[in-house]
């Protein structure tokens, strides 16, 4: 592999990558309804001479590099989707979708997988094996990962090994990380309405207030990470959303609360479940208020495996320094659907850091001021092509090896 | 006064009555925006052949009634507005208007006081005075009474002494209830926005969740009523709206929490203002989140005269009977801006049962399953109707008198 | 009624009054434990040359006046018990037993109604009937009335009337107040043990922690009022003690939490006590923790009669002038055994203002501060006498009428 | 090493142990007046012919094996201290001191020890170096091991390697568990009195109640370990003791807190600590109340050396087979004075497995009803032994091997 190649035909596409992942910033799609990204994505795969498959998994798109020799199939995956979130940033290139931004990365995430396509394209006559790069819908609320393997996205070729990586403002932009093992954690989601009754504001005594019991649902559900989990075991529940009433004088029938569960170990996941459900019902019991609970497994852990991830850490270290890729020691509680490929084929996710405090570029994921240092984009891009380039190239010495001995 | 003939009226006009709450309760209106009710109103009142002003107080509509001899003038006053909220009746009149209700019985005051109009104007020939029927938009948001006043209603001719009514759902219906004195309280509204620091659910610890630090000051809100105001005065403090957060999974920048302060002392008034603040300070302060107060003093308190209270409670006795008439002991919680006109002229409000079990008509004002026992609407007309001859007849003897002596 | 010359006397005993309620100060006794001050009430009541009785209601002492002529009995009732709490002021006077403290007054009650004795001895010979001076233990515990009751306080002679006063830090010092009707609360006391799961600090998950679910009990417990009682209602529920644990790092087994509530009305009394072990029951589940609730009706209100009320009134005008006689328009939500004796005699309870922020006397009853100002105590011995003298005097009248006629 | 024949003397010596233990257990002393278990202590040290001192760090006792051959010189260290709590076990060597209780096994501690101490005395004449006993106070309070090593317990002569073990209930009996690097945790305790102002339970309007403030801290607390501080990273805050009042009836001055903070990282210690008194000042700042915080660091973390963590692993397989020496894989949140001693010299603390569900045998550490499994008292006392019979024999081995070259 010819590293210093690749960063440099990297960095030359700087300039088209942030304008790209600019105008999918400014022009938002929540999951399943990707339709312009997709188009955008489609088109410039195109251009580039993949064979593209379109409407996989609805609104997924698949570029396929088939390289000149026959060899392994390395699967390559960005996420497209935006959050339902209103930006709260100023720049030029702000969200035009009210209510919608990609506060998650996910269009740098799709602009550098497109940096990946452009770069691998000038490679594809010496390659030994193929390339899908698959952009993906709804990976914020609807796993579409699940529905791409659905779709057939691993056959035909069938894949062998599958690559992600995500913007991470927690790690110096310049560098990446990654971690053998569990990666991120289980998800599962739970939506809870508390049904009191309603009235006047003025006549409490006629009323039971839901506000009033889901405040103290909200309490109690703390103790649960406080008092009842093992504090060496990383867990994390969440409450995204509390919306009750429409009048400020009116007290409401109901309450809704929706969040999020995050743990490490299956067994947790239980039990964090059945301790939510125990105490929504003892408070709305203790009140003399009712409840309706729905809770959902979502996505499994992200586990990476151990050979691809080292191949990812030699190819990081060959492309940015040893300085600049680092091992990470902890799981992270963010969850991804990348899980479902890593259930069915080997796998490795990264993560690509953005933090840049000379920019300002400082802001959590899913912040309404988040923003990443495009700087990161090529070197993203350089990532994903050296370590296709890699891993083709072993297994074509493998290969050779094979039919030589 | 004929009271005999003032019922058997008002009994005849039942259906009539029954038919316009239903077309008004089916196409609710929220303040200001009363269009189609004062069309309603005002097309009723010209039948009449009474003197009519639209546009007062931007959807305020006026009647008057001009006796055929001098004498003074009576103002009876219905408010037309409706709620904010999502009716979940079933029956045939059901609001056609989604996210608007007639939660607060203001169909029913509007109707009943186009009965007392109906049953008066046959009394016209014969009448030493005038009557001003003021139906008055925005009571439960603008307070649509003050608007009226700047437009002048109380002038031209003067207007004496004021009346109003309400739907009491506490009361069984075929009863009125009246009070000497204080009679509703002191209202207030704030609105609190807490600031914290938004971010994906999984990385609590790079956030400031807003959510959490919300239930806590809600949780001590409740302790200025249960530790801090004296337990024998009347006071409420109900929140009846608290949002924050778009997305399950990600920890919002703020919350916002509308409520309502109601008590019977311009003291408790100001300390609980204070009070308030003080605990939205110090809880965001312990979480290093911060906030933003609106405060408002609202409608002032409700305060019977007593010489206009005992003309109620006569009429009342000798319309419905010494038993249908009720002393209210303790002033209610609720507001009304018909304070507004007692501040100018002495004034009294009563309300009219509408508890019904036999009828499932036993619902808290401004519950979404609200609804009244539509019999009271000519018993509240005949009141009405009884109150105004049996004052401007009492005055006319006293001018005459006058006249005499 | 000579009420110059009362007035007057009582003025002389204020020195030795002061030296008696100091004594009893510095040494104050529990419920049922009264040895000390019980002997020296007897000694005193014996000196004045009264018939006594001692051990009644085992701690419980009684002096009869019988004048000279027949007539009426009149019961005047002190309590003599103090409080189970620290002293924290620095006088002279301060409390001498550890953990004991005067902190309701009572030894002003025991020191003026000697006062009233003292006063009353001269005028033995011409009194028409009889006066019960009845110094009561366990005031604050136990319901010392009921003991004395039991063992015939009310009979032989036969008693026709009491009264009872205490003293009132929020009234200015030399002012009484009085009531017609409710005056004082019913009362009812409550005992929680909440049962977790106790272990070492650092395992929490390996307990059900019992403080966790207390404090949320706690603020659970505060919605009763701020929500659930009509607000126009006075009520109260105050938990006195709070305690769990004995050591820093040891999550306990349990928690005791014990308070009070205070109700006017037999249904909110009743309520109340089923809402708090719904709450409690409810919070406990909802951690898989236990409990056991004790609750107990204590004190019923007590209620003035009209008439009686009328005499304290009547008899306080004419000894501290019109402005110094207070109508209390609420009833405070103390309770008091004194209404046992009203249960069984027409009575009257009134209130000593002893509010002096002069002399820096500004605490309210049960503070560790508490303090009292003791120019009172002639005037509550001269208003005790006074009503005396008018009832005997007034039922001397009524019996020579009744003999005339 | 000859690991037969230890562990078949240990096994003689079980009946001896258990009655030692048993006799420590029914006479707990709390830390730094271990006067009787000391003198217990010395008197067997001192029978085995080991030179003993008393009263180093106040009740500490250390025996000195001197082998016949010079060489390195190994700490053996046990606890003596007990608890505060009242035992609820009924067995016939319940505590007979009342509040007090051996709940965190130092009784097993100490009899294990002088197991060991008893073992090697047969030992003596063979062994190339030292072994001090060391019996410390006051583990569970003040760190009595500081005290020790300033009064010299860790010269003349000096130590080279030190070893502590503790009763393990999660563990099964029969298996020890070990591990390389931070073992167990920073500890901090802090105390939190939050001043009100106390009054009578009837009129929590003039009071600041301390018992609601302080439940809302309590509450905001849960909120750094749910909300504040990251997932992966371990950490407790407990709260073992909430005292307030001293009457059900009385609104206290003040209410005390006293807890246990728990960190894996020294920034998390001092984030924690800051969080915590921004929490109590915005807390009762909030409700017009104030506190003082007493907070101190307590003991470092424990961190084992990774050559002595292999003896001690190698050590324990050979005595107790392979699959009864576990690896533990996560930091226990509990803390240890041990700690000062690693900072001194290397050194490792292992756990020994007591859980045993079969005699009932299942309680934390700290639960009332906290017992050990006796038969592990032969299996500890033969891995001290066998530890240092291994280690002074490499030794030797070094020495000789040093020697000869």
């Amino acid at each position: 592999m010819d590293r210093e190649k690749i960063l440099e035909r990297a960095e030359e596409l700087k300039e088209e990558l942030i304008s790209i992942r600019r105008d999918i910033h400014a022009y938002p799609e929540v999951g399943l309804q990707e339709e312009r990204t997709s188009k955008i994505v489609a088109q410039k795969l195109r251009q580039l001479g993949y064979k593209v498959q379109t409407k996989v998994g609805i609104t997924g798109v698949v570029g396929l590099l088939e390289g000149r020799y026959p060899g392994k199939t390395i699967l390559l995956r960005a996420d497209m989707d935006c959050l339902k979130m209103m930006e709260l940033n100023q720049h030029i290139y702000k969200s035009k979708h009210d209510g919608l931004m990609h506060a998650c990365g996910h269009d740098a995430h799709t602009a550098w997988l497109i940096g990946a396509a452009m770069i691998l394209a000038s490679y594809k006559d010496q390659l030994y094996g193929n390339v899908k790069f698959v952009f993906q819908p709804a990976e914020e609320t609807d796993g579409g990962a699940k529905r791409m393997i659905a779709d057939g996205v691993l056959k035909n070729p069938d894949v062998d090994i599958a690559l992600a990586a995500h913007v991470w403002p927690s790690i110096e932009s310049g560098k990446i990380g990654i971690k053998t093992g569990t990666m991120m954690a289980a998800l599962n989601n739970f939506k809870v309405t508390v049904y009191g009754k309603g009235g006047h504001g003025a006549e409490p005594h006629f009323c039971i207030d839901p506000i009033s019991v889901s405040c103290q649902i909200y309490m109690a559900l703390q103790t649960i990470i406080s008092r009842r989990i093992n504090p060496v075991e990383p867990a994390v529940i969440s409450i995204g959303e509390f919306h009750g009433g429409a009048a400020h004088n009116v007290i409401p029938d109901k309450v809704i609360m929706e969040g999020t569960v995050r743990t490490t170990t299956e067994e947790s996941r239980k039990k964090i479940h059945q301790m939510i459900e125990t105490i929504i019902k003892g408070i709305t019991e203790a009140h003399g208020a009712s409840y309706s609970l729905e809770y959902n497994e979502d996505y499994s852990p992200v586990i990476n495996d151990e050979e691809i991830t080292k191949l990812v850490e030699e190819v990081g270290i060959s492309i940015l320094g040893e300085k600049n890729v680092l091992n990470i020691q902890e799981p992270t509680m963010g969850g991804e659907d990348f899980a479902y490929f890593q259930q069915k084929v080997p796998g490795a996710f990264f993560v690509v850091g953005t933090n840049n405090p000379h920019k300002g570029i400082d802001k959590p994921l899913h912040s309404p001021y988040f923003d990443i240092d495009e700087d990161i984009l090529p070197i993203a891009s350089a990532v994903f092509a050296g370590c296709v380039l890699q891993y083709l190239n072993k297994m074509k010495n493998s290969l050779n090896e094979g039919v030589e001995q």
